[in-house]
């Protein structure tokens, strides 16, 4: 038997069950400290099981490649505390035997959506989740794409909608895609939040405009086969179809996959994405 | 002995050499149809060696995914005769024990740089070329990345340079990268060839503008460690130094990465990048 860990900024999730993904047991509860919050998890784990494997979905930024020295630790975290903590050494003090497999948790709810989720079975998929910020999990060619830290694709620069005078909330960039698309650069430009934007509001034309040139990005790099939107501000109506529109203008016919239809979809595991994908893990 | 070829849109290069790159000897001819050309690799290739292996660089778009069943073939090709054409099934028709892998030119050259060029050792490098189009190799986490087709960097969206009213050349998306910083855009926006213009010319100004951006998407979803740019219009004084600056004007602070200088660099294998990362094929 396995076990999983969904570390999130708010709340924690931990499971065991097996390398596809098929989830046992599980346990939700706030995140805290670091202390606090691994120890709960070594617990709930240890109770249920000795696993041979254990895998992590995390938030971040934190160092996902196994070669460095600081494998698995939290990097100048916004959140208190994390800042420096090593996830995977709490675990490995707990479990030495067990094999750990650390990824984003982005990356993990990608996996689980092209496994098992709403692009099951495709190789090449990107994960886009917009909350209060913008982030993707990448499967290119059946692998989980990370470069030097992980991917920041919220940070992409993209095109401006003609007319559009928002500066943007990016405190790095201003108008990059997380600056002018996220639910916080929504909120901001509306003076309300997205949830409380009809699905006929301008907002949508401009948030798929920002989306679309971001997935353009994605084709001219790490090509993917269907496009996965999820997180609190894509629930709108519309918004994924809009999306998969001007994605396939602004392709102008030269990216094929764009041409199979549907192409941006919704999310189909929901709240499960990330503890079902790290699971995953283990298999990998 | 391992055998490799770079087949390039208007020459072609065959080689026999080890997987680490070391060239042994090679000959180079200009490419005509796919069957001449061919028949003078075979020839030149079973006159040297029963080669173990067979590394192929080829121009595209080919199909380099090696689970479609028609792998190795090349599509929707720009020069006469090529069209349909299956480069690999040519070579395993004349060497049915070799085992072929096939990667796009630009991959087999990112390949080289990263193993023994201008990044060598760094396992996150991106390869830009800037000739007649843009186009780009990545390697990320050590492994070349393709996806659905395979990476078309040159058409990402970039921001316009403010006050550039050009209106880009690219005939699918008009002002996308190659659209607007090729050297056919060269060309046409300046009326005279990017070797004409001397490196205190405006137009440098406005071509590190695109390609920093270019490299943003890349920071962004397959961060390098290095870029490489290399490529006929690259060679001007100054390009690489000047991209390097405003990317990290770009970056913001937030991209690690290119706070390492150097991080845009000049191709340090030339001409031999393409065969000698083709060459490297044979040993993945």
């Amino acid at each position: 038997m396995n076990a999983a860990l969904e570390l999130g900024g708010t709340k924690t999730v931990v499971a065991v069950g097996e390398n596809n993904g098929d989830l046992l047991d599980e346990y939700r509860f706030p995140t805290t400290t670091p202390e606090e919050t691994l120890g709960r998890v070594v617990e709930w784990i240890s109770a249920k099981t000795s696993p041979e494997a254990i895998g992590i979905a995390a938030f971040g930024p934190v160092r996902i490649d196994t070669k460095a020295t600081d494998w698995g630790t939290m990097l100048a975290s916004p959140k208190p505390h994390w800042n420096g903590f090593s996830i995977t050494a709490a675990l490995l003090a707990a479990f030495p035997e067990s094999n750990i497999t650390l990824e984003t948790d982005v990356n993990a709810a990608c996996l689980a959506e092209a496994r098992i989720g709403a692009a099951a079975g495709m190789e090449n998929v990107a994960y886009i989740t917009i909350g209060t910020g913008i982030g993707a999990g990448i499967l290119c060619g059946g692998r989980l794409l990370h470069g030097a830290l992980h991917p920041e694709f919220g940070h992409i620069l993209v095109p401006r909608k003609m007319g559009d005078e928002f500066a943007g909330i990016c405190p790095f960039h201003g108008d990059c895609l997380e600056g002018m698309a996220s639910g916080s650069a929504i909120g901001r430009r509306w003076g309300k939040p997205a949830h409380e934007l009809s699905s006929d509001h301008p907002a949508w034309e401009i948030e798929a405009w920002y989306l679309a040139h971001g997935i353009i990005g994605l084709l001219a790099i790490s090509p993917p086969q269907r496009v996965v939107i999820g997180g609190g501000v894509s629930q709108v109506e519309g918004l994924h179809d809009k999306t998969e529109e001007l994605v396939r203008v602004l392709a102008g016919g030269y990216f094929p996959a764009v041409n199979e239809a549907p192409y941006v979809v919704a999310p189909k595991l929901g709240q499960k994405a990330g503890i079902r994908g790290a699971l995953m893990l283990t298999g990998l």
